[in-house]
């Protein structure tokens, strides 16, 4: 049986380590600042940008929220800008996608790259790409708190990425491309996805589709991280059959509590390593 | 027998569609200019860029090359950005490497994005990755190149990219994942490179030695794009052994005569493209 790769239990532990290192920062003066900036009128995007607050602020961070409901890019271009050049926020974040109408490019690229500790703007992209150094998108990030936290190797394996967007799988895709490692990596409705899928050490998906991935699809031994969060009605499911394959894999991430906990923890774990950063 | 992908023809093509374009850009009154900065006293790389000068000026385009042997990084940039804000420049090139001791980063982030003609800076490569326009670093532009006036079709087939630098296999592989493409990566000296090169329908190696793939690691039917420069005294060779692998594949990249010529006209290609479109 496979090894549940506890996305809450590991979001809990990481909490409560920043929690003490939020207290330690502000006994040397130094609040971690997160600015959000949310546009437009989309319910689930508000409701998701109000749990980023209220968890940063439950570990000491503080908060600037902006939502502007309807704006033009200068003006959100503009507040950007604003907040990337305020000493004290030490991370800014624009909530994806970005009202209709507004140049989400523009917009993103406001951020000052010191400050995109949600792995945003083109210039982060890049620097994943080539190595260098800075912060990872929330998704990537999780995965690699995730070989961290159980003590798995991500080096000398076969990755297979199937299904990649813009926020996810590319991003992986780039930093992979720093590691040995081998990678294979097809769209999410690539017809030859289940022979691919069959040669990976590690899976990562990103398929939007319930189940997509079933028990004979997999190596002995694989390693599962689903990306997916596909609903019926409320309840939510992976893109992998994650029982089916847990009698295969060597360890899965379950849908619902794998990665998906994981996502703000990892937005506030930059902040508050930009914030310690900044202020040295 | 393999079609032999011919890089000198295909670049004498180009560099004579370059200059009618070059031409009628004239007549409108707008000379296509490229910015050329060389650091340091490398005889290569001045060879090199010196190559970049002739033969931009060969097709009527006007350059401006500054050599600065002993300078500083704020030299650099700031003459980076002098050149970035000329409007009557339209790419600027910084020779790679930069000289031991300069920040190569701080300079090549000095380029404006519109006028990266060389696909340096950090943000042209995250565009690429999220599929947003952009130029293309040469070496990559080189392969698409050859792929269209070859009517190859890039599409529906397994790209396997046989060790990455950063400035070709990294970003084919970022150009990649926004096209129906399955890929597969490696590092250069993976060994498992052997058996991934077999499932290639497209091969792209970048692995510094000299006939690293042999016939018989190759499917039948591949498209080989060898960027391979392994010297031996003045003789060069591919990464590929050329002619046994002719034997089984269906197009392939001589070397020399393959990509390599295509390299400086694809920089010109892209700095006419950036003239045309400044200009409007």
């Amino acid at each position: 049986m496979a090894t549940i790769l506890d996305g809450r239990e590991t979001s809990a532990k990481v909490m409560e380590e920043l929690q003490s290192k939020v207290e330690e920062l502000k006994g040397k003066g130094v609040t971690p600042t997160l600015a959000l900036v949310l546009t437009g009128t989309d319910k689930y995007s508000r409701r998701y940008v109000r749990m980023k607050v209220k968890r940063a602020e439950k570990i000491g961070m503080e908060t600037r929220f902006h939502h502007l409901e309807e704006t033009t890019t200068d003006d959100v271009v503009a507040l950007v800008r604003k907040l990337s050049g305020d000493p004290a926020v030490h991370g800014v974040l624009v909530q994806l996608p970005v009202a209709e109408g507004l140049n989400e490019l523009a917009i993103v690229d406001a951020i000052d790259p010191e400050k995109d500790v949600d792995g945003l703007i083109p210039s982060t992209l890049g620097k994943i790409l080539t190595g260098e150094k800075c912060f990872l998108p929330a998704g990537v990030e999780a995965i690699m708190e995730i070989f961290r936290r159980y003590d798995m190797d991500p080096e000398g394996k076969h990755w297979v990425v199937a299904g990649s967007t813009n926020y996810l799988g590319k991003p992986l895709i780039a930093l992979l491309s720093n590691m040995n490692v081998q990678v294979t990596f097809c769209n999410k409705d690539d017809p030859r996805m289940p022979e691919l899928v069959k040669g990976a050490d590690v899976l990562c998906t990103e398929l939007f589709r319930k189940h997509a991935v079933t028990a004979d699809m997999v190596k002995s031994g694989v390693i599962v991280i689903d990306n997916g969060n596909n609903y019926e009605g409320k309840k939510v499911f992976g893109d992998v059959d994650t029982e089916a394959v847990s009698d295969v894999a060597s360890a899965i991430t379950p849908v619902p509590g794998g990665v998906g906990p994981l996502l703000i923890t990892m937005l506030l774990q930059n902040t508050v390593k930009a914030a310690a950063r900044l202020s040295v």
